[in-house]
């Protein structure tokens, strides 16, 4: 996490240098540069569909337009927020948990799903299935109370390295989408993380990252019970799910906790279809933008095959009714926040 | 709801009449009128003691100062932000919309706990106990879509009265209440209702009432399951209980929809008293109010004994740990904002 604020801190003083330097420009070219909101996206049809959007709703003269309350905008995290590759990165953080309390748990040496974890054998891991990558969460993410599971999380922030780029996962959050989530800020759209992550997992540090409240995020979650515990009351985390906010989840979750239908959605995967399409239901004019992870040199290239973040059904039904995909490659001038400052 | 705006309106004409009209007093004399943020709170120390914590924790120079994304403010609503005698308002609404589904349903004459409501035999209607209760809220509150079921809410409030007063339920909102909601936020408060309520009963009406936007009320739940519909996707109201945000239920409920302990709690019977707890719990400075029903000609009396809004053990710990006791009959000048119209 100090990384973060750190690279957050470096940016900000980059900023201030190229605004600084940047006298020598002309008058008008300062103002174009002044008012792009997006300066990480590449000049193109995405880009202009999502201020022309923005313009048009926020304009009180069109018929398009959209008060205040009803602008809702939703993001689903994984691989649209921040990478989701080559594993989850909630799943590097169970990996690394299980390690951890390995000492505590002598038997995992023999007892599968826990032994391929600590042998580092990811296929052994996946023959388990979903019941495995249960027990591995239910093992790492319950049985200690909320402040304990705030702390571990951030503990594991501020020390874990992305295996590929060796920086903190949270250095791996999309330049262009905070952009995007600061402009449409900026138009009085409210911004919400709608993931299938857990929320006690991203709530940590989506405030400082994304500028996004606690209270703004929605994710899975496992059951959890309030203790009085003699007068120091505690709110316990249970091995059992509570609700799985993917899927058909997404819908119901934005309608138990934003009770409001979103004018904006942003996804990537076919688990985001049907938020897309709760979205494109909305009586007021609507924006579904995809995801579209096309960059297999800066970010990774994947969609109708991966058993990660799979894009197939839901880029079909993008092409064929008009929702704005965003080539990555294409699109984004650059991917990740540090890049700014090694440019 | 129509009438509710009607008086907002009138409220606001009025403030800005009084605001003409106070030309005449000194200059100090209008500064001290324009800066109180209760004014229908008397003075004394209840009213005291909230202005000197606000002033507090949002002074830079305290040691008790409060960040703003910190500052969470919780709100119970029946019996808290509106009246609840003689009967929770929501219980109105089920009674009314059994006599309006009764056609649809021939064998309610005959079969309990439906024939008592048909019969206005409320003393009948108890004896089936909370089994009867909740078969009489299932019965009004699923078997439809989120949609219908707002348009069914709006509808009633537009047209029920509430029995004492012969006005729309809105109408009995607190008048102070609606005050501290807004001083609280003008020193950057995030304000959420915390009720054992419905939350899709409160929805409709909360955001222009309390100015609440609708993602910042808890409430109980029924479960829900979206459906793609052909192309016209809705969310289902199904007839089983999701959550019961009362009691354990509301730090439980503060946990899972805001992710942060509040530093202000407000409530006003025995089933607030965990959410009470929890705010005391937070390490920042935290403030507890409870609403005393003393005002037995202008609102109700009661207390340790009542059925509805029963406050025994939370008042006795209120004592005990020194939280701020509202005493509605000395410290409301006002009860109701149609009473500042009607003076």
């Amino acid at each position: 996490m100090k990384k973060t604020i750190h690279i957050i801190g470096l940016i900000t003083l980059l900023s201030v240098f190229i605004s600084c330097t940047s006298n020598t420009k002309t008058e008008s070219e300062t103002t174009i540069q002044n008012t792009d909101p997006l300066p990480s996206w590449n000049a193109g049809k995405v880009k202009t569909s999502i201020i022309n959007y923005v313009d048009d709703v926020t304009n009180t003269e069109s018929v398009n337009f959209i008060k205040i309350p009803d602008r809702i905008a939703t993001f689903d995290n994984d691989g649209n927020m921040w990478s989701e590759q080559p594993a989850y990165f909630q799943l590097f953080f169970a990996i690394d948990r299980i390690k951890t309390l390995a000492q505590e748990h002598p038997e995992w040496k023999r007892e599968q799903p826990f032994k391929a974890v600590l042998d580092d054998d990811m296929k052994e891991l996946m023959k388990y299935g979903e019941h495995g990558l249960i027990q591995i969460v239910m093992a790492t993410h319950a049985g200690n109370t909320t402040d304990e599971f705030e702390v571990i999380v951030r503990d594991w922030l501020a020390t874990a390295k992305h295996p590929r780029f060796n920086r903190p996962y949270t250095d791996l959050v999309y330049q262009p989408m905070l952009e995007l989530l600061d402009y449409l800020r900026a138009n009085d759209f409210k911004t919400f993380i709608v993931s299938g992550g857990g929320i006690e997992f991203m709530r940590p540090w989506v405030e400082e990252v994304y500028g996004i409240p606690r209270d703004q995020v929605i994710g899975s979650s496992i059951k959890t019970e309030y203790d009085f515990n003699n007068g120091d009351p505690i709110i316990k985390r249970l091995a059992e799910i509570d609700f799985i906010d993917d899927k058909e989840g997404k819908p119901e979750g934005i309608n138990k906790f934003i009770g409001r239908k979103p004018v904006f959605a942003s996804g990537n995967s076919d688990g985001d279809l049907q938020m897309m399409r709760w979205a494109a239901s909305n009586k007021l004019k609507s924006f579904m933008l995809y995801v579209h992870h096309t960059d297999s040199v800066r970010e990774w290239a994947y969609d109708r095959k991966s058993h990660i973040g799979r894009l197939d059904k839901g880029l079909d039904e993008a092409n064929k009714r008009g929702w704005t995909v965003i080539d990555m490659k294409e699109d984004w001038k650059i991917i990740y926040p540090f890049e700014l400052i090694e440019k």
